[in-house]
């Protein structure tokens, strides 16, 4: 019988969700998406080196480095990881996704700093105002999500593509004619031919294919609809809720969402999961962010750093 | 009696003191020394600002960084530092020394950014392969120290200077005429007339001052007799001791010490006590370097990360 030893869920492990200043307990914006054995770093604020081992992260699989935006605590951590990955004998390219901007930024400092790469960092500079597909792999898509902040901003969403079928092996050892090369074939949807013309229909030999599961990042943003049907159903969606909604015109002002705000966008976007984040310093108590989330949208979270989730 | 409240010792907490890639344990170089109530930092690797915090140390005294050389390991952390500063609401000037280039780094960087700050920063860019004084207000002096490593590096030397002598109560009690008022010029070393005309001789009125020590901070070098002079009898050197001394060709060729020739500059320059760092990660236990440094200059010790050590 057919074996899946390799699992192939998707895990995200938060390794920073705190706003602007790093503490000693906590660290900024960064998150570790594991999708189909892909490993996609999504913003690298300063320390995410550190948290990526503390993680167990493996350094090598990480070939595609998504930015928000250019803030420091989204991106300050990336010049050093860079750096660190040519000193651990680096050879493959690393895309890096993130705004206009940002490849001038990071070869200035590889310039002054010296840092002489073994390896080939390709930017991919983003600059539209609308949704748009930046990768896409025979697995996985990914699109940006424009938001509106202080500065040109993007969220991400993650796209597991449809999965093939599961082999029914209980129907299939019916009929010795299908031997284990046909196997790929049948998970990829086609009929099957007996010898004596007879044909089994494909939904008899399998079963359905896991789900396909997809993630959004949200951050940083003001209140923005129109993100709305680029995540409409997404399995988790983060949102970022840096204020409760007592402080909605500082929220405006800083280009923030409240927690209110981030359920409401869950709820119209009716997404499996919310996860809060990129609170404010000022609160030190976080439960009052899923208190007033779930009055909205109940099936809200906050995260733990490096705890690896299953999405 | 006149007592001196406030603790005018010098202190040195180092903050970091591994090479190259910041680990779960360990930090990049880092330095914070308080001298005469000055607060100045010495290198900046990534995560300096959660070790400052860690050391409890005081982010609005913080007025002097100098930065040896721009390689990530020990500025990295100087953009986070920097946009902490502002979040904090800084307005008192920041002045950033080191090497030429540093300004067009930092520069860039906030302006693609939009690190707007509401303080100043105020670089002073070295170019020099001399020694020169670069800082010095009415009790300290700073001094570069050049360096010979792969990109242009200094080191640095900060030295108390010669401090007012001590008032001997005891004497100047024998003479009323003697008033609290006078004492600011009799610490100075002043003689006192008395109203009979007689001479009291100032070093009857006053005891020997406390010495004025003196922190010399080498990283990262190759090994290089002309730091002598310049390092001469200081009361603590930090030198770089990046291999062990059986890796000699790996410390030339990389630009770096071992610990043998670190503990052979400490014994030429007959300074008071050695600290070594800026240890390869392939050493697991450090012993292997005071093991080496010691059999030259006894005085050598390894550095403990966030201890403050008094000098």
């Amino acid at each position: 019988m057919l074996q899946e030893t390799i699992d192939l869920s998707t895990y995200l492990t938060i390794l920073g969700f705190n706003s602007a200043i790093p503490t000693i307990n906590t660290s900024p914006t960064a998150q570790l998406l594991e999708m189909e054995e892909r490993l996609f770093l999504i913003d690298c604020g300063e320390g995410t080196q550190v948290q990526l081992r503390k993680a167990k992260a493996r350094f090598s699989k990480i070939n595609h480095i998504f930015i928000s935006h250019l803030h420091g605590d989204h991106c300050f951590g990336l010049p050093g990881l860079i750096a660190s990955f040519r000193l651990l004998g680096r050879d493959n390219p690393l895309h890096v996704y993130g705004p206009k901007g940002i490849k001038k930024m990071m070869e200035t400092i590889f310039q002054i700093t010296e840092t002489h790469r073994g390896f080939e960092v390709v930017y991919h500079e983003l600059d539209k105002d609308y949704s748009e597909k930046i990768y896409e792999d025979n697995r996985v898509e990914v699109y940006t999500i424009p938001l509106d902040h202080r500065i040109y901003c993007n969220g991400y969403l993650f796209k597991e593509k449809p999965k093939d079928r599961h082999l029914n092996m209980k129907e299939i050892a019916k009929y010795s004619e299908i031997e284990s090369c046909d196997y790929h074939n049948i998970k990829a949807g086609k009929d099957f031919v007996l010898s004596d013309g007879y044909v089994l229909k494909n939904e008899v030999l399998t079963l359905e294919p896991a789900p396909s599961v997809s993630y959004a990042f949200c951050s940083d943003t003001r209140y923005l609809e129109s993100v709305i049907p680029i995540i409409k159903n997404v399995t988790v969606l983060y949102h970022e809720s840096t204020f409760l909604h007592d402080l909605k015109e500082m929220a405006d002002y800083t280009g923030h969402t409240t927690a209110l705000e981030a359920a409401t966008i869950a709820q119209k976007a009716q997404v499996g999961k919310l996860i809060l984040g990129h609170f404010s310093n000022r609160y030190a108590d976080l439960t009052v962010f899923t208190d007033e989330a779930r009055n909205i949208f109940p099936n809200s979270f906050l995260p733990k750093a490096l705890e690896s989730v299953k999405i």
